[in-house]
């Protein structure tokens, strides 16, 4: 029985991953986790819902809320610190935006849960943009460091793969058309409100993936995106 | 303004460098940190609170019980395996007593922790016996690995220090009488009830490490302990 542990955000990596994963590998059994860490997007957990369903084995959220009372130095998870824009961000090695060692935190409890079920792989969602937007969490480095720490366990040695790690967010988007995922139960927008604000270094990296496949992102967006301008079409 | 996180359960090698450090290094401020996982022994908390009192500058307690839910596999977190005596573990590489991945969650939550308040260590409670025990996180190649993945952290490089880490049981009782641990406030045994047991691997190596000084342990055990035998006296 070949197992594995996606974590999903309900964001657009994630939302690849899980689909990429269910058509194209062999697992028998997707255990899926969301993880409520407080973070100000916390809306798109409903997405992470609407994703598993049908796909997966189980699906748990994970609360660890403590992270936004404890870290406040984040943007995403201190209400009271703006969301850096991408003009803010491009160059900065950590910005204001991350979130003190969550990926860390989020691979040892998948980690963990892998350990448990007798699963010997769990996802990681980090994609190229992540490791120049300023997250070294996201990074090539990263992912070679925490699979040789999980390779010192002295008898489950769980693996840790990350599919998106050397792709564009236009190769992503391709792959998720490719998957037939429904980008309309994805959300990205670091800032959590009605509409996505379009203008977040992750809704910025998000259009881009779009505009460069010439699709229209379903999504709605609180500015005006003129898609004829980039010669776009709906996903059908 | 310098800084450090502590992670206590309230046990004897936490609470000893708790105290270790507080009379030892020169740290302005020490942060406490205990985790309510779910553990059997969840009475250890209560002694977390009673040692950290006039030595830190803050305490909290962490809530991730969403371990003794998720993680099935262990002793220490469900209820329905039986803890493994100290007969059944010798030689065992991990042990039905390891909770999966504890100490790298622990270790990432108190290093993400660190990040946000601007401190620069995390200590980290592993003795010598807990690599023999069966637990391959309380090896020193796990801290060697730990401490090199944070070190790939782009601003804040969190040293993960562990001074016990080449202390036998012995040593680590020699050292907690010298800086003044009160012994009565610290709970070892992995089951949790009104007494210690005296029997599951954790307390044979603390009655071990005081016998071996020839200092009677002060905690009850439901277990008869002829401590003359042993030419033990009490701590003064």
């Amino acid at each position: 029985m070949k197992k594995c542990v996606i974590p999903i955000s309900g964001g657009l990596d994630s939302t690849v991953i899980l689909n990429h994963v269910h058509k194209n590998y062999d697992f028998d059994e997707i255990h899926a986790l969301s993880f409520d860490y407080g973070q100000r997007h916390k809306k798109e957990i409903n997405c992470a819902v609407d994703q598993v369903f049908g796909k997966v084995k189980s699906f748990k959220t994970v609360k660890i809320d403590f992270i936004s009372q404890l870290f406040s130095t984040s943007s995403i998870t201190n209400p009271d610190i703006d969301v850096a824009e991408t003009k803010d961000v491009l160059g900065d090695p950590q910005t204001v935006n991350y979130v003190p060692n969550r990926n860390t935190i989020f691979l040892s409890i998948c980690t963990g849960y892998a350990e448990s079920l007798g699963a010997d792989t769990v996802f990681h969602g980090s994609a190229l943009v992540d490791s120049e937007a300023g997250y070294w969490d996201g990074s090539k480095e990263f992912l070679t460091s925490i699979n040789k720490h999980n390779s010192l366990n002295r008898r489950d040695k769980i693996k840790i793969e990350a599919p998106l790690i050397e792709l564009s967010k236009k190769e992503i988007v391709k792959l998720g058309i490719d998957c037939g995922v429904d980008f309309t139960k994805t959300w990205t927008c670091y800032k959590g409100q009605d509409k996505a604000c379009g203008t977040c270094p992750a809704c910025s990296s998000r259009l881009q993936g779009f505009i460069l496949n010439k699709k229209i992102d379903p999504l709605e967006y609180s500015i005006n995106i003129d898609w004829n301008k980039f010669d776009c079409e709906p996903i059908i």
